[in-house]
């Protein structure tokens, strides 16, 4: 574990991406007390300059040595990368945030979203995962009905944005939206098949099951964050022409019975949430008014129409930063906190 | 009733509108035994032609004494239209098949999907109604589930395309798209919100119980058509940016265990369902490729992971073909079955 510090050195794995620019600007924003800054990337990136807090930074080789006199190093290059240098960083002294997938299932990882499981940080504060940006917006808004009403079942579809498959996905959606809009045919190069205008029930690649790895990752992280492996999951993830933020529909099962106006109050008066819920008004969250807010947008809720142990409702957050970067400086202040700060 | 005949007189009411035309291009298609063709609308569309079976066809003016002669009347003109004219046509001798929303949910008139409640059409044969898209599509899948394992709960996302809402709203999909594309702001006619590049929760109005219209439609429709009101139903009913053919990500609970291979033989044996579900080749039903096809495409089908009572599945299909001209088109060939033909 680091020592309490007035200013503390970040080294930001995978700077140049989509999350690393945003990882960036929520240090900035959310005033984190960062002294040095290191922007890491691999060497095709290196000499990019990247704006923080007024100056620019320039983006130096990822290395074995880049990590010695750092404090906290925040991950967000990839399974392989994280897999082979958060090791190291921890060796140098770092505590490692990771957003790749390649540490989140292990037993002594901890896997936290800081308004759900703050106390899994435990004590060594070594590597410590983010979650998957479809698990991260759905506990959010499970674990206060979880902790009051005991969730039994989750039935979720997503409705999940192309920025979480990169920038030449963001590229895929325009290209081709243009293409047929003037009558063109598409090329598809990132996702199997036409994205624009179509909507793909097939994220991340296909397991034995007959599920995807996305699905399961949201089964498998909702467990470990819960820290209950008997809730009984059952997702369906759908990719859909949207640039950026995921929605989804949950339908929850609880062993308490529940009451709609009480849940609403639960959700509005939890960390992270914010409640959305005025349809006399046309008032429901969207994706495009969740883009560059770091909170979890839940409305539309309503009871189940037969029994009072169902409720249904929807959850919109921006996948990049809730999802992502705006998650993994949670956990970097919950570290600080740890410490004292 | 009508009497058994070589041909039958038909009156298409809305005949100029997205569902009206796909009626006219559907009894061609299927070699409906047509006599006299008589194409209807509002007084703005008189004198417009339309194709069929090699001529043209010009529209004349709905009026109380259209259905004289007539045998079968279709109606896709709206709940007001249908309300005044669908007994007009009665009286004048006609089988009314109506696609709008307002007969649907009367005690003494039939809801009808060929494949599901064939025997719903009674004796009388006066006004037969047609579901609502969403339903008919999920309804087709659940038959055979219910036959055999007794669907208890069913969870149900959609992904709903914007040909559910005419002409206009595919026009202002195409708008705002261009102008996001090129980095203007949009202009917001038929949806409340943006639907470009973002999903709507929200069909239709909303209700004192917080569902909307389309998602009560799809609870009540469910009941009335598998003659099961025990069902539980809880639909989140979304508009995503798809031009047309609508997506429903579906979970059912059932009472008996089910076996996934045993529930993929028993789709892909059922009356208007193609199964596609071969994950291993990335095959999937898709909206861009059910349009123009009558079947309902079920794919994803995978059991719960905790328990062999639940299954989650994807289907897919035309909304504007079996969710609309098509089943009706097959409503009246089962008025013909009854009459011999």
């Amino acid at each position: 574990m680091i020592d309490k510090k007035e200013n503390y050195d970040i080294a930001v794995v995978g700077a140049t991406g989509a999350v690393g620019r945003r990882i960036l600007a929520t240090l900035d924003e959310r005033n984190f007390p960062v002294g040095r800054l290191s922007a890491l990337a691999s060497v095709r990136s290196v000499g990019q300059m990247l704006p923080f807090r007024g100056r620019m930074i320039e983006v130096k080789e990822l290395r074995e040595n880049s990590f010695v006199g750092m404090d906290i190093a925040l991950f967000s290059a990839g399974s392989s990368i994280s897999k082979q240098y958060a090791p190291i960083a921890v060796k140098s002294g770092c505590v490692a945030i990771d957003n790749s997938s390649a540490w989140r299932m292990e037993k002594d990882i901890p896997l936290i979203v800081p308004e759900v499981n703050p106390s899994a940080l435990g004590e060594k504060c070594e590597i410590i995962a983010n979650p998957n940006c479809s698990t991260i917006q759905m506990v959010v808004a499970l674990k206060p009905i979880h902790d009051r009403y005991r969730v039994r079942k989750v039935f979720v579809s997503t409705y999940q944005s192309v920025s979480g498959s990169g920038q030449k996905a963001i590229e895929e959606l325009k290209h081709q939206s243009r293409n047929i809009l003037n009558g063109k045919s598409v090329q598809k190069d990132i996702y199997p098949h036409q994205i624009a205008f179509n909507c793909l029930p097939h994220i991340d690649v296909f397991m034995e099951n007959g599920y995807t790895k996305e699905e399961m990752k949201m089964v498998n992280e909702t467990h470990k964050i819960l820290g209950d492996s008997t809730i009984e999951v059952s997702p369906t993830a759908v990719r859909v022409p949207v640039f950026n933020s995921h929605s989804e529909a949950v339908s929850v099962e609880t062993e308490l019975p529940m009451n709609v106006d009480e849940v609403k109050d639960v959700f509005s008066s939890s960390p992270g949430i914010s409640l959305v819920d005025n349809p006399e008004n046309n008032e429901y969250p969207l994706a495009v008014d969740a883009c560059g807010k770091g909170d979890v947008f839940v409305g539309r809720v309503r009871g189940g129409l037969k029994r009072d142990n169902i409720i249904n409702f929807w959850v919109v957050s921006d996948n990049l930063l809730k999802g992502a970067a705006y998650n993994a400086v949670q956990i970097a202040e919950l570290v600080l906190k740890r410490l004292g700060n």
